[in-house]
């Protein structure tokens, strides 16, 4: 069959699809629209001058906006890992009890942050591909009642996993006194996130995410209560120190110097995202998340998360009984230009994820989904053509029509 | 006089001199060349993919030069005092004796940062502009055998003083065992730096400064030494610990998610400063400030710094008598599009600094002394016309003839 042979024949043609034009589908970094490139690319200024604090101001009140707090929002220069070592040195001290409760690679990362600084971790695990169940949560809340704190992810990048963070904060409110301290990295502003709403007291998120510019930034929210439970906590602190980042930031300013070129682009990708509107961006990540499932079953290819917590943020499917999932990457990447993840620690191998955060269309999936049907047929797994594609389109007009396509 | 009154009348010619065409002169972010801006706006790549690890290697070997080790240069997400907190947390344990050699803000930072993290803090402190004295360095290590570490500012950005580390050096080698530990932040790449040469254990740079890039990635050397000391190092740390970014860079990559757009500048910008070669890079940043200086004193002002200790970074100068220095900031940013930097703490409105390092050419500085012989008469400062202006060229010119005018 033709359509499986579209391996580059000459050098020219690998350029010219080369990575410059790649179809980058992993769950971060994620595609930066061109507007917002160019935004980075303007010359430095004074972070300290008249020139800066409007920018800041700018960023500040809309970051609010979208993680839908009335608290503090702060920004950190630091990856999104970095986002989470402030969130804990912040509002914990040696020796505090907290919750860990993890889901996958993440989740893990979190809880292994809060042990070298000395907190003492009880762990809530899942089965990876499983979300959290908040009865467990009360139980262990009602059974520890010394529990400062309850770290979780929002949505699992490494399963493909969205917990009910709705469901979980309302047993979190009937524990006043417990810190909710979210890793939102690869949930906010792609997924809902009603963070005043939910209670969420600290929620981190990293800029190269659905806030589509480059890494390099971490935001992370502070409530009234994160707020009161800083000024008691002892961990050790200086460049996260949350009580230095909102002193600058009532000039509108940072304790140190601030990325300028990330900020620039965060002030572009922002008034891409208002322009869209908080609904909206939901609503396409709902779509495109339910349409790539749909397309993933139509190749006859399964799922890796519970159906009842899929993510609309990151896909994870199993790769074919037998098969190293890692040659489907492979294939992609040099054959298609098509970039996506493949799994991480115990699932290296096992899984493939593929990425709709951010600056992401129907069509960008597509290409994922047509590029999986070139592929696997050489890798012997027999499917029906133009099946994927086919089931997207199909998923994503319905969702479109309410049903009627 | 016709000269100091060309102050923007008409909107559109302060929108023409607007912040887009500033005459950046502030110790950092310093100016990015153009086509560095440019790189920086490149398409996002995977950070975990074969896109990725050739530009890792290319930069980490060429900071390797720069900073003239042969042992590690670690990479991370961060404002260059995230450099200086990865640099304690990395080498010390709680209850550590180290030795804080202060000049001014910087040197302070460090110790709080120390102190901060549980060390025991001699402090020595020089008043502000003056550089270290390595005798009474020597002297303080001996009476204190138990010092683990000397932490010391190789370039104090607030004073305009640079340290004689290699004449510390010297004093180093009588302690093997005391960690050599260098905030070389607006000095490297700019200033002689001879790494190994001296004995220096780890030192922190900054991207904004001779780097010539945004800010928001801090380096970080490690000698065999520092090692060492790492591997008993107690203090709490997940996201600056060097084991992890060590094991990672074995892979070329990063532990997490690293500032993409910033090491496409970085590449770039490397691929400059190659082309102008590192001896060259240290003669014009000698040349520029000994320019900056004559042009100064020309103008009658008197320098801040110790003469035998001046930076050919950044120059500090002191109002004229009686005078608010903020009102020379404000008048040259606002009239003439010049930004440089104000007095920190007890020096605001005492002094001026005046950045010219990484992409700083001889006409950027006389731009700046022009705008100063135009501003300063109309703040009641006598001058004579021209004197700055004059005396720089003539300076630069010596330096380039090697005498002859």
């Amino acid at each position: 069959m033709f359509y499986y042979c579209a391996k580059p024949q000459f050098e020219q043609e690998r350029f010219v699809m080369g990575y410059k034009h790649q179809n980058l589908r992993i769950p971060g970094p994620t595609p930066v629209p061109p507007t917002v490139l160019l935004a980075s690319a303007k010359p430095m200024i004074n972070h300290r001058g008249p020139e800066f604090s409007p920018l800041m101001e700018r960023i500040t009140l809309r970051l609010k906006h979208f993680y839908q707090t009335k608290g503090d929002v702060l920004v950190f220069p630091s990856a999104g890992t970095g986002g989470m070592e402030a969130a804990i040195v912040n509002v914990l001290s040696p020796g505090d009890k907290v919750l860990g409760v993890t889901i996958g690679v993440f989740g893990d990362r979190f809880i292994t942050i809060a042990e070298r600084f000395g907190a003492e971790v009880i762990k809530l695990s899942f089965p990876w591909g499983r979300a959290a169940h908040p009865d467990l949560i009360e139980q262990l809340l009602s059974d520890n009642r010394d529990i400062k704190a309850v770290l979780i992810t929002h949505n699992e990048t490494s399963t493909g996993v969205t917990n009910d963070l709705a469901a979980i904060g309302e047993v979190m409110k009937k524990f006043p006194d417990v810190l909710y301290v979210v890793d939102a990295i690869s949930g906010m502003a792609a997924l809902p996130f009603k963070h005043d709403e939910w209670g969420v007291d600290v929620a981190i998120s990293g800029s190269q995410k659905a806030w589509m510019i480059p890494p390099g930034l971490s935001m992370v929210s502070v409530s009234e209560k994160a707020w009161k439970a800083h000024q008691a906590a002892k961990m050790p602190r200086f460049y996260w120190d949350f009580s230095a980042a909102k002193k600058s930031l009532e000039k509108w300013q940072n304790p140190y110097t601030p990325p300028v070129s990330l900020l620039y682009a965060l002030d572009e990708s922002l008034s891409i995202m208002e322009e869209e509107g908080l609904e909206n961006i939901m609503l396409r990540h709902q779509r495109i998340g339910e349409a790539t499932r749909a397309g993933i079953r139509g190749l006859g290819l399964e799922l890796f998360a519970d159906p009842a917590h899929y993510s609309n943020a990151v896909t994870a499917v199993k790769a074919p009984e037998g098969m190293d999932g890692k040659l489907i990457n492979t294939m992609l990447r040099d054959e298609y230009n098509v970039v996506i993840g493949g799994g991480q620690k115990d699932l290296a191998g096992r899984i493939f994820r593929i990425g709709h955060l951010g600056f992401v269309s129907l069509a960008d999936i597509l290409g994922v989904l047509a590029a999986l049907e070139m592929v696997l047929p050489r890798l012997g797994v027999s499917i029906t053509p133009w099946s994927g594609v086919k089931a997207a389109e199909e998923s994503y007009a319905q969702a479109l029509t309410g049903g009627k396509v």
